[in-house]
């Protein structure tokens, strides 16, 4: 941001465009104080300022900051807050701390926010505002715009007004403010609302699904109704960003093998960082353990035909590889909606054929590189050394087929019995193929090397 | 959306609320289309509903569509679309039939389309659309609110009123639907404006860098700017969200270890797909056969103590899996700006103790099932079994910890040679470890079993 060039060209500092620093700037500044100096802080600004820091989510530790507050000036703070932040930031508060806040605010807002927290995480509910903007049925355009000048003059941004039924309190329309400027004063408020009826959702729908239905039909607030059609409250469009946000850094941690971390990097503690790699590492440990049985299975074909072991990393990560890149393929296919589950038979004959395009294309580069070595002198693979390369040319060619399959397959069959796609990470998928890609090498070796060295 | 609520409710199709489906649904309807049906059926669709559909990202094979359109609707329907999606239009269209169809658009929008088109892609030129409402700095609130009701009758959505200097052209400030609402008549335009200097960017900004602004500051719109503070174009929220879900699939992609797709999963040729996938499996497969060269390094040792293969795919897939769950890590915390370029030493410091204690773990848990297995008479381990299982353990806490150390530190390589951090794939990482990991085997076992097994 040009803030020089403002000050240059406007000279005084009356002037309206004083430039002060942006809210997300003084939160960045905030997020670098210790709690109890931020408190202090925050309790030293005017309150329009404070609250507006307050409000967003990159704030980190809000809850600890309000924690250090005086409880009246916590009050204070919370009461002009959005009741949806002020619900995520009693969220992390401990049990005494929150009910003495809880305590502060009115009547009308702690009844809100306690519902808010009543919903369960990653929900609708608990993501939307109860902060929006509503009218009867029976107003006027003139009627409307006096109601958004007057008693809505604190609400900072207007996404839409919702249009309520008078009696039942049911939501019957929706009319953006652009409409609402151009439309004739005296002409009934349903007359300038949007034509279709109003995308909505209820308070139990994943915050996935809102995000996607806002991406999806390019809204700046999506309503949240109970089953009478009430509007309980509304999930905005900078809600989901953030939203998105945290979802990806969740799916890119859970698809490299590990629980999502759930805080920065820098700012979890050694014990749960530990925490949330050990699990997932252990448990692929012991899903890998396998490998040795089945390496102690083929144990006699091991010790006849040792130069099959140089090639046990290269076949067995070939398989773990393309599995992995079949398996990001259809976890992205799935969460935007181009493949869905009963579209897996046709992923899988599309993943068969390209399986084994993209195995005989390494296998021939593996038959290469063994007969080039011979060739070449650098390595003897014994007198049998061509149909080695042919066991490792097959064995690529089947363990890359039956990788992509399963790696394609994997998410399906998480999402059916009904766990994340997402849990189907690179490792887990390698671990998978390992084993029956040791079991495919050995058998190809003894059918290819059988006679010879088998 | 519960449409029979609403037509239940509603009763008679006279009234607003006819659940008419949303442009969303009908987008997806087209999108089953053929490029000919699909530009008959938008021929025939009134022109405010085709040009709706037409503006929507969503509709995948918009240029072939458009291409089968006689010359003259294709103008009078892109004519009235916005300009940023003209040009995204344009874009994928053949030379020929793209300047045909240029010829058709109103001077105003051809050279807005070519300006846009001119920007390369992933900057906010090229996502910014140059249909935006501004008025000038001496205007009242009621100019402003009577030309938002008359001229900009057909903009559907006002996401902010630029205010610009009469002379030079600059952006002097912004201001709000709302605001403008309850601004007094004849106060002038700029004492309702915002009070901090607007955010802007300029063309040449990278997408990234304009989703995260807009995440940051929770604008609905981004300014972008020349360098005399002319406004060239507004980023939309919108297009962010669209933008954003790219991305993330494009990371997912790479970070299996492939070429982002590009394309729907199931729209993408044969060809298409082998080329995406092959280059990346084949670089790493070339990568990966150093293994078997670090294999034939020892191969005195392999012959002597055959019992150490069996746990060659235990051992590496470990180095994988905690090199994939470090680089996940830092790919997303350089992601979110929660780690910095020049933080790397700061992380080297927390990943080598979590690799030390993660691999102790592994190593625990290695140990204990070559004891269990060898007491319960499950495989004999021959005689130095205890040494072989401390072989194991200790290498086990050794490559664990390279393989952290490996995979936290390679998007900070990445980042500082110019590319992009994501590019450090799961394959990769576990390529990378996989040949050190053998090293690292190797080495262990010649001193632990020196004078024993080797």
């Amino acid at each position: 941001m040009n803030t020089k060039f403002f000050s240059n060209w406007v000279g005084r500092k009356s002037d309206v465009y004083d430039p002060l620093i942006t809210v997300a700037e003084r939160v960045e500044q905030f997020n670098l104080l210790k709690a109890a100096d931020a408190a202090r802080a925050l309790a030293a600004l005017p309150q329009e300022q404070a609250v507006a820091i307050l409000d967003r989510p990159e704030l980190h530790h809000a809850a600890a900051i309000v924690g250090r507050m005086p409880v009246e000036i916590a009050g204070r703070l919370l009461n002009a807050a959005s009741n949806d932040r002020v619900a995520d930031i009693l969220h992390e508060m401990e049990g005494d701390r929150r009910t003495l806040v809880l305590g502060t605010l009115d009547a009308d807002a702690r009844l809100a926010v306690q519902t808010l927290m009543g919903y369960p995480p990653k929900t609708a509910g608990s993501i939307m505002t109860t902060e929006f903007v509503s009218v009867p049925s029976g107003w006027t355009v003139a009627e409307t715009l006096d109601h958004v000048r007057r008693v809505e003059r604190s609400r900072e941004t207007v996404y839409a007004i919702y249009v309520l039924d008078p009696d039942s309190q049911a939501l019957v329309g929706l009319v953006t403010l652009r409409r609402l400027i151009t439309g004739e004063p005296d002409a009934p408020i349903l007359s300038v609302a949007h034509k279709s009826a109003p995308v909505t959702v209820d308070p139990m729908t994943g915050q996935e699904d809102v995000a996607r239905l806002i991406s999806k039909h390019d809204l700046l607030a999506l309503p949240v109704v109970d089953d009478a059609h009430r509007v309980l409250g509304i999930v905005t469009v900078d809600d989901v960003i953030d939203t998105m946000v945290a979802e990806t850094t969740e799916d890119v941690h859970r698809f490299g093998g590990m629980e999502a971390l759930g805080k920065p990097y820098m700012k979890i503690s050694f014990a749960g960082m530990i925490r949330k790699r050990g699990g997932w590492l252990a448990a692929l440990f012991l899903g890998e353990m396998l490998t040795a049985t089945a390496m102690q299975h083929f144990e006699t074909e091991l010790e006849k035909a040792i130069v099959l072991t140089l090639f046990i990393p290269l076949i067995m990560s070939s398989g773990g590889n393309s599995g992995s890149q079949a398996t990001s393929l259809i976890i992205r296919g799935l969460a935007l909606g181009e493949v869905r589950l009963r579209d897996w038979w046709r992923v899988l004959l599309r993943e068969i054929p390209t399986g084994l395009t993209l195995g005989a294309i390494l296998g021939v580069i593996g038959i290469a590189r063994i007969v080039a070595w011979q060739w070449l002198g650098f390595y003897d693979y014994g007198p049998h050394w061509m149909l080695v390369a042919l066991t490792v040319g097959v064995a690529l060619t089947g363990i890359v087929t039956f990788g992509s399959a399963t790696g394609s397959m994997l998410p399906f069959l998480l999402q059916r019995i009904g766990f994340d796609p997402a849990s189907a990470s690179a490792p887990f998928v390698a671990t998978l193929v390992d084993v029956t890609g040791l079991v495919i090498y050995f058998s190809v070796a003894i059918v290819i090397l059988h006679g010879t060295l088998l």
